[in-house]
C-alpha cells in the first residue's frame, strides 16, 4: 500500500482555539438515524414491522428527535412515514425528521409524505465538497449554494402548499462537510439562513456531516469550532455534528465536537450505519453519564437494548463494545480481579455504614468504568477465571456467587488449585467447577474421631453465629477444640460475613500440625460442629499425600468425591 | 442510572499546548501486546499453537516490539516464553517482551524464563493511581514509589546474574497512569531512571497505560504533553502510550497522545484486549496510510489477518471494523453508489490516459476512505444493491461486474425496475438477478423483422467494433437503419467500452416510435446486427403493455423469460 496516494490533513486556519479547555456539563441534543442511515446501510433493510419495534425502543430510551427515512427514495421508506402518521404512532414530545436532496420532485414527495403529520423536521442536504461538486454533480460553487439555496424556498413553498397545520421545522446539511472548504461552507449556511430567516419561532439546525471520516477528531473539532465563530444568527442556529466511524474516530469527533459548540448529535445505536457506521449514540450517552453528565436517556436495561437492536438490524454486536459487549464487564486477569473484588467489597462495607444502597454511592471499583448494575447487568458476569486470573477471582466467585468469603491464606492456596484447572483445560473455568473443586480439596464429608495435642488453630468464622455473644462464641469454641488437645489461636469473624444468615455456617481453619501450615473447611448447623469439621477436615488433609488433588484419606480420592457431591449440592443449592 | 455517581474530569495544569497544532507525519514505534494483554482476555486464551501462529502473523507483517506473556502468571504462558527461545524462532530484527509486577519472586522467574534469548525487554509495572494504592494495595505515594525503585534494581540484578549475554531493555508502565496525579507519576518515573540510568546504550521505555479509559482523549493528550514537558533525559527515553478502549476512544487517544509527544503505541490487532479492547492496531496503522503517512507494517491482505486473528482469539470482527469489517467497503445508498462508480470511472480513465495502474494514483472516490485494493478487498463487494440504492448500484453492478456501460437515461429507467424487485423482496439483489432482469426486460431474443418509418434512433455502442473506422461504422449503422426507415439521430461510443473487446458487441438504442422514447438493447458479433436488434427489441417493446415486467410479446412473458435465458448466460458467462 502506497501511502504517498493518500493527502496529508489540511490546516485549520483557527487561531487561539478554546475547545480544549472547555468540558461537557450538559448533553446535546440527539437524533437517532437508526431508521433512516442506519436503515439504508444493511443488507436486508428492516420491514415496517422491524421499524416499529425500533421506533418503540427509541421513543422508550427517550430521544425526542427520530430521523424516520428517505421518504422520496422507495416506497417502504414512504409507506413507513405514513403508517407511523396515519396510526398517529408519533408522541407529543417527539418530532420525527425525514431526508431529501435538493431537488424539486424529491422536496415535493417528501413533504407530500409528512401530510397530516403534527410536527416534522425536513432535512434537506447536498454534496458540497470540491471532489464530488467537480466529479459527481459537475456544478460550480455558485450553482452548488444555489442548489442549497433553491431547495431551501422550495421546502418553504412546499410547506406551505401542502403542511398546513404542521409544525414545519428546518435542517440543513453540506454534505461532505468535512472535505468542504470551510468558508464555502459557511458561504452556503449563510445564503440558506437568508432564506430561511431564522427567528425565534423559526430556528435551523445546520448538521454538519463527517460524511466520510477523514481526519484526526481534533481538526473536526477545529472545524466546528470555526463555524461556530463565523456563522450568524448564533441565537436561532443549533449546530450539529453527525460523525461517521470510518477511523474508528466518531465517538472522540463527536465529543471534541461538543467541546467545539455543537449542541446537536446525530448517531445510531451501536454504532450502526455506512460502513463501518455512524457513531454510537450509546457509547457517546453512557460516556457523558460515566463522567457526571445524565444524558437523558435510558440505559438501565442495555441488554435488552441490545437485544432489539441485533433483531431489527441482523448485525450482532462484537462483545467488546464498550458498555454493551458481552466481555465489557468480565476480568480474566488476576491482578483485575483481585482489585475488583476489594472494591466491591469496600463500596458493601461503605453501604452497609451509610445504610444505603451502592447504587447510590460514588462508583469507585477498579478495572471498571461504570457500575454493571447501573446498565442493567450483574455481577456473576463480571468476573470469569481463566489460566490468567491468579487469585483474586476464583475468590470473587466463591464470594460473590456462594456467599464464602475465602481468608487471604486460602484464597492463594485455592488458586493455585483453580489454576492448575485452568491449565489444565487451556480455557475458562466456570463458577460451579470452581466450587466443586473447592468442595473436594476442602470439604471432608465424613471426619473421622481426631485428636491433635499441641497443634494451633486459627479460626475464621464466615457466617454470625446465631443467639450467642461474641464471647461466649470463642469461649465456646476455645473449649471445643482443647477437649482434642489443639489450641484455638485467633478466633475472627469473616468481613461481610454478617451480611449473610443461613441455616449453616462456614469455618475456615488454618491449622499447624507438626509444624506445617493446614487448612480445612467446616459447613454445619452449628458453629461449634462446623469449627470441630474444619480442624478435622485439616487434619484429614495433612494425612493425605502431597498434590492438592491426590487423595489417601482411606476412601480413596473417587470416593471423597463422591461423597463431597451432595454436601456441594446443598451448599450451592442454598446459596 | 445516577450520574452523579460519577466523577467530573480533572483539569490538566497545561499551558500553551502545542499537540493541536501538530501533525502526525511518522509512524509510531509499534508493540503488539496481542500476546499478552490480548490473550489474557480471552475465556479460552491461545494455545502454544495458536500462539505461534499470531507470533508469526505478527512477524510477517512487520511488528519489531511483540509483547509474548506474563511468564510468572502461569506455566501456559513461562511455557511459550521457553519455546520461542529455545527453538530459536525470534527473527533477529524482533524484540521480544514480558511482563511482570514489581515483586522479587516474579521478577527473578520472569528474568528466569528469558534465559538464552539474544536480546529481549523486560517489562516492569506497578499501580500508581491513589484509588489503588489506597484500595487494594494499602501503600502511601512514598511506599508506591520504592516498589517501583525496588523493582528496578532487581531487573538491573537479574539481569545481571540470570540473563549474561542477553541484551536486555527496560520499560517501566506506572498502571493506572491516567488516573494518577501528573507530578507522583513524574516522580515515580524520575526515580526508576534514576535507578536505571538512561544513556545511549542504556534507554528506557516509559510508558503511559489508560488502564481504564475514562476520560475525552484530548485530556489524555494534555497528559502526555505535560510528562514529555516534565521528564528528564528526554534523548533517551522513549514515551510509550497503551490505550484501552472503554469509551470507544481509544483510537483517538492513541493519535492525539502521538500528537502530544508519544513515540510508541500498544496495542492489538481489531482491538483484541481486556473489556473493549486494547487500541487496535490496524485502524491505528491504516489511518497513518489514509493520510500519507507510511506505517512500516503491512496491511496487504486484511482479509487473511482477520482471518488469523478469528482463529486465534475466537472472536468475530464486526461488520463495521473500521478498514477490516465486513461491510465497510460496501454501500448500499444510491447516491454513495453513482458517487463511487463516478469516482471508479474517473480513476479509471486518468489511469489510462497516464498509462499507469490505478494502485499507483492519488485515491480519489468518494465514500470510500481508501482504495479497497490496498488492503486486498475487491470491487466486486464495494457495491451491494438494495431498495435504498437508486440508479447508481444497478448501473455500477452492470459496468464492474458484466461490462456493460449504461447510458444515463437507461440507467435511470432500469433503476426503477431494480427497485421494484428490491422493494418486491425487501433484501438486497444479487448481481445476477440484476443481470437477469436486465436481459430479461431489455434483451429481446428472437426480434421479428420490423419496419418503423419516421422513427428516430439514438445508438450507443458498448464495445469498440472491430476493423472498421469510426466514420465507416457510423455510415454503415444509418444505411442499415434507413432501409427500416429509421434515422439514426446520434451514434455515440459509451465511455470505458473502448477497454473491452468481446466477441460480441452491444448497442443501446433509445428511440423515439410514435412519439415516444423506448428503449432497447442487442447484443451480436457485428455491429449492424447489434445495432439492428437493438431497435428491434425497442420496437417489440413499445408493442408490450405499459408495466416493465408485464409482457405482450405475442410469445407471453414466460415465453419471453425462457427464451432469454440461454443469451443471458451467455452474456454473464462471457464477461
Amino acid at each position: 500500500m502506497k501511502a504517498s496516494r493518500y493527502s496529508s490533513p489540511p490546516r485549520i486556519p483557527l487561531d487561539g482555539r478554546s475547545w480544549p479547555d472547555a468540558t461537557l456539563s450538559a448533553p446535546p441534543r440527539w437524533l437517532s438515524t437508526d431508521l433512516r442511515d442506519g436503515n439504508q446501510a444493511l443488507s436486508r433493510p428492516m420491514s415496517p414491522e422491524r421499524k416499529l419495534v425500533m421506533f418503540d425502543l427509541l421513543v422508550g430510551m427517550g430521544y425526542k428527535e427520530i430521523e424516520i427515512g428517505f421518504p422520496a427514495a422507495s416506497r417502504d421508506e414512504h409507506d413507513f412515514v405514513r403508517l407511523l402518521i396515519e396510526r398517529d404512532l408519533i408522541p407529543d414530545d417527539v418530532v420525527i425528521s425525514v431526508l431529501t436532496p435538493a431537488r424539486e420532485d424529491l422536496i415535493e414527495a417528501t413533504m407530500a409524505s409528512l401530510r397530516g403529520a403534527s410536527r416534522a423536521t425536513l432535512h434537506l442536504y447536498n454534496a458540497t465538497s470540491p471532489a464530488v461538486r467537480r466529479l459527481v454533480l459537475g456544478v460550480n460553487r455558485q450553482e452548488c449554494k444555489d442548489l442549497a439555496v433553491h431547495g431551501t424556498h422550495l421546502v418553504m413553498k412546499y410547506a406551505d402548499s401542502l403542511l398546513d397545520g404542521c409544525d414545519v421545522r428546518f435542517q440543513y446539511s453540506p454534505e461532505h462537510f468535512n472535505d468542504t472548504e470551510l468558508d464555502f461552507s459557511a458561504e452556503v449556511c449563510e445564503a440558506v439562513m437568508d432564506a430561511w430567516q431564522p427567528g425565534p419561532d423559526r430556528p435551523i439546525t445546520l448538521n454538519f456531516p463527517t460524511t466520510v471520516e477523514r481526519w484526526t477528531p481534533n481538526l473536526f473539532a477545529d472545524q466546528i469550532e470555526w463555524m461556530d465563530r463565523h456563522l450568524s444568527h448564533p441565537a436561532f442556529r443549533c449546530l450539529s455534528v453527525h460523525p461517521h466511524n470510518d477511523r474508528g474516530t466518531g465517538v472522540a469527533a463527536a465529543e471534541l465536537a461538543m467541546l467545539a459548540g455543537a449542541e446537536r448529535v446525530e448517531g445510531c445505536l451501536f454504532g450502526n450505519g455506512e460502513r463501518a457506521g455512524n457513531v454510537c449514540l450509546v457509547t457517546l450517552g453512557l460516556n457523558l453519564a460515566a463522567q457526571g453528565v445524565d444524558p437523558g436517556i435510558d440505559f438501565g436495561d442495555l441488554d435488552g437494548v441490545r437485544r432489539i437492536v441485533e433483531e431489527c438490524t441482523g448485525l450482532a454486536i462484537s462483545p467488546r463494545h464498550p458498555y454493551g459487549g458481552d466481555l465489557v464487564y468480565t476480568a480474566f486477569s488476576g491482578g483485575h480481579q483481585d482489585a475488583i473484588k476489594k472494591g466491591f467489597d469496600a463500596m458493601a462495607t461503605q453501604a452497609a455504614v451509610a445504610g444505603r444502597d451502592r447504587s447510590e454511592l460514588p462508583w469507585a471499583v477498579p478495572y471498571l468504568l461504570v457500575d454493571p448494575q447501573d446498565v442493567g447487568r450483574t455481577y456473576e458476569a463480571v468476573v470469569r477465571v481463566n489460566s490468567q486470573s491468579g487469585k483474586g477471582g476464583a475468590a470473587y466467585v466463591m464470594s460473590s456467587r456462594y456467599g464464602m468469603n475465602l481468608p487471604r491464606g486460602l484464597q492463594a492456596e485455592f488458586a493455585r488449585l483453580v489454576q492448575a484447572l485452568a491449565d489444565d483445560t487451556g480455557g475458562e473455568v466456570a463458577p460451579e467447577r470452581i466450587m466443586e473443586a473447592f468442595a473436594d480439596e476442602y470439604v471432608v464429608p465424613r471426619v473421622p474421631s481426631f485428636e491433635a495435642p499441641g497443634a494451633v488453630a486459627t479460626l475464621y468464622l464466615d457466617g454470625e453465629p446465631d443467639g450467642a455473644d461474641w464471647a461466649g462464641t470463642v469461649a465456646s469454641l476455645r473449649s471445643a477444640l482443647e477437649r482434642r488437645g489443639l489450641v484455638a489461636r485467633v478466633v475472627r469473624l469473616m468481613d461481610g460475613a454478617s451480611v449473610r444468615r443461613g441455616e449453616e455456617i462456614t469455618v475456615y481453619a488454618e491449622c499447624e500440625l507438626d509444624g506445617d501450615p493446614v487448612w480445612g473447611v467446616g459447613i454445619e448447623p452449628d458453629v461449634c460442629a462446623a469449627a470441630l469439621a474444619a480442624v478435622g477436615s485439616a487434619v484429614v488433609r495433612a494425612r493425605r499425600e502431597g498434590s492438592p488433588t491426590g487423595g489417601e484419606d482411606g476412601a480413596g480420592d473417587g470416593h471423597r468425591r463422591r461423597l463431597g457431591r451432595p454436601r456441594l449440592r446443598r451448599v450451592m443449592a442454598k446459596r
